[in-house]
């Protein structure tokens, strides 16, 4: 089998595997019910997964690489205009894969019962960097004035909980934008955050954006 | 068998299948495994649920209960100290039963598969009152200029994400109680929503508490 077609298969039966595990949760697909869809039979499913939990392990690195991918700061950015770059980041890699996504989270409470050790040790180290670098922002606003002062902790664990919680809802080609959700969900938290009543009433968002109301 | 002791032995086979089912999921706990923890035979515990998903069915309306008991409104409040008041409850509803809130949501996206249409009805409702709700009050807020112009649906979403999504974090006895999480919530939130400079800074969540910062 030439290797082009060996791996596009490999990514037709992941996208299936994210269909059937987002809809029916992986416990309750059978590698038998991804064969069937897939149209391949059993034997050739498990050529390119050894198990059904590396097609999750899978799904797992890939959603964890898209989420990181939206953690990325840049020096020359206020707090605010970084936590809003992370939420167009964050939403839109959301929208992109919102199975994958779904995945992810319907399945976190039970990773320890598929994945090894050391494979739930990479999820947790991820999940880490993600809440690491929202608290970190959050006590940058803080220490340099330009958040009030607030438990970081707490409300990076709710402002997580409002952006990767739109897995629920958002769709692409939804009503609004990625990037319309994301300066909604940013301008009122940011204004709430935001000490100085110039900044909060026109640059919300950052110097590189325009307040919306 | 006395009811008393019926009714005491319902809610402790309730409680050891919300653990389980919480730990391993619905589809991954088996009735046999729910009478082994409890201590019962099998033919016991179908005395008390004739099926495994009447035991889910009742955990989800117990949840909805707890839920919808904090979607209380009182006409002499403001926007902003109804949905203070709603978040401190929801919180406090969420740190009392975590168990039933995680699998509560754990299951959410299968639940076409274990319960009936009506049941299903039933849960949709229940869910689309707190939606309302929330976004009742933020357009409240909005006429009465008390908040910004904004996507009063988005940000119901988003809201209600940042809230119910604590049930993955928030625990009896904690660092904070529920009700400093709940005033950082909404302080943040309200400060952003809130438009009068004196308001924002002295009672973001409304007449009767203290602002905290």
């Amino acid at each position: 089998m030439p290797p082009e077609n060996g791996l596009s298969r490999r990514e037709e039966l992941l996208a299936v595997a994210t269909k059937l595990f987002a809809a029916r949760g992986y416990h309750g697909t059978r590698m038998d019910d991804v064969a069937d869809v897939v149209g391949l039979n059993k034997a050739t499913v498990y050529h390119y997964y050894a198990s059904k939990s590396l097609i999750l392990f899978d799904i797992y690195q890939r959603a964890a690489e898209r989420t990181l991918a939206a953690v990325h700061d840049d020096p020359t950015w206020s707090a605010r205009e970084a936590l809003y770059q992370y939420t167009v980041r964050l939403l839109e890699q959301i929208a992109e894969n919102p199975e994958g996504a779904a995945v992810y989270f319907q399945e976190q409470p039970y990773i320890t019962e598929w994945f090894t050790e050391e494979q739930v040790a990479m999820v947790r180290e991820k999940e880490t960097q993600v809440y690491e670098h929202v608290h970190g922002l959050i006590d940058r606003g803080i220490a340099s004035g330009e958040f009030y002062p607030c438990d970081s902790h707490v409300l990076a664990l709710g402002y997580i909980g409002m952006t990767l919680g739109a897995y629920r809802w958002l769709r692409p080609h939804g009503r609004r934008s990625e990037k319309e959700i994301a300066a909604e969900f940013s301008t009122a938290l940011l204004r709430g955050l935001i000490r100085d009543e110039k900044v909060r009433v026109e640059t919300p968002l950052g110097e590189g954006s325009v307040a919306r109301a």
